[in-house]
């Protein structure tokens, strides 16, 4: 049970950056998978928290990017949260297919670094 | 077992944004909770694939900031990737104490933003 949020007081908490857009984690919220970060302006973010559906602002593009419009892939919003100081949003979604346009089922799969690898005291 | 990452040839896969930051999402590697979300550059980055600590670009005070070195609330490396296109990082660690400067434990615990929640024709 969910009511509208008051985007209107949220916005005054954003802090978007210089181009106007606030970066956003996707994460699945049941395999708590990292999907994706995306951008949104002021409106993608009002969209995103009032239409159940995640929207970004493409900025290689530049137009509202619905996810899932084209590829069918739609990500479903189920909570999103601000940061401690107001720019970076988290979303957590159920993701409709692969959420990465290579078809991978996150952008993060494909190039993994392995590090060097700390470790506490305590490991 | 891991060898050292030849961060060269990563560098040229990076695509900084124009204020020659890499954003970096950090997931504590076994809850899986993400944690906060820090920029990083060329050198930060080089710093986080080689000394299994993660160090960030402070854009606020404007120099590297090992996190921990002063909280004692370490990031230790435990993986880490690429997204698809190169512009942001993911960073898979074991957090020391509190990720959060408040003393959260996720820079996101403290403000859940409740948005109309939206359900695949599945579910």
């Amino acid at each position: 049970m969910s009511s509208i949020p008051d985007v209107g007081v949220i916005l005054e908490r954003v802090r978007f950056n210089a181009d106007g857009l606030l970066p956003a984690v996707i994460q699945q919220y049941d395999t708590r998978d990292v999907l994706m970060l995306g951008y949104m302006d002021a409106e993608a973010l009002r969209r995103t928290l009032t239409e159940g559906r995640v929207t970004f602002w493409s900025r290689s593009r530049q137009e509202y990017w619905r996810k899932g419009d084209t590829s069918g892939h739609a990500q479903f919003v189920k909570q999103a949260a601000l940061d401690c100081d107001g720019d970076t949003l988290l979303v957590e979604v159920e993701q409709i297919g692969a959420a990465c346009h290579t078809g991978d089922h996150s952008c993060f799969d494909a190039d993994v670094l392995n590090p060097v690898q700390g470790a506490s005291a305590s490991a």
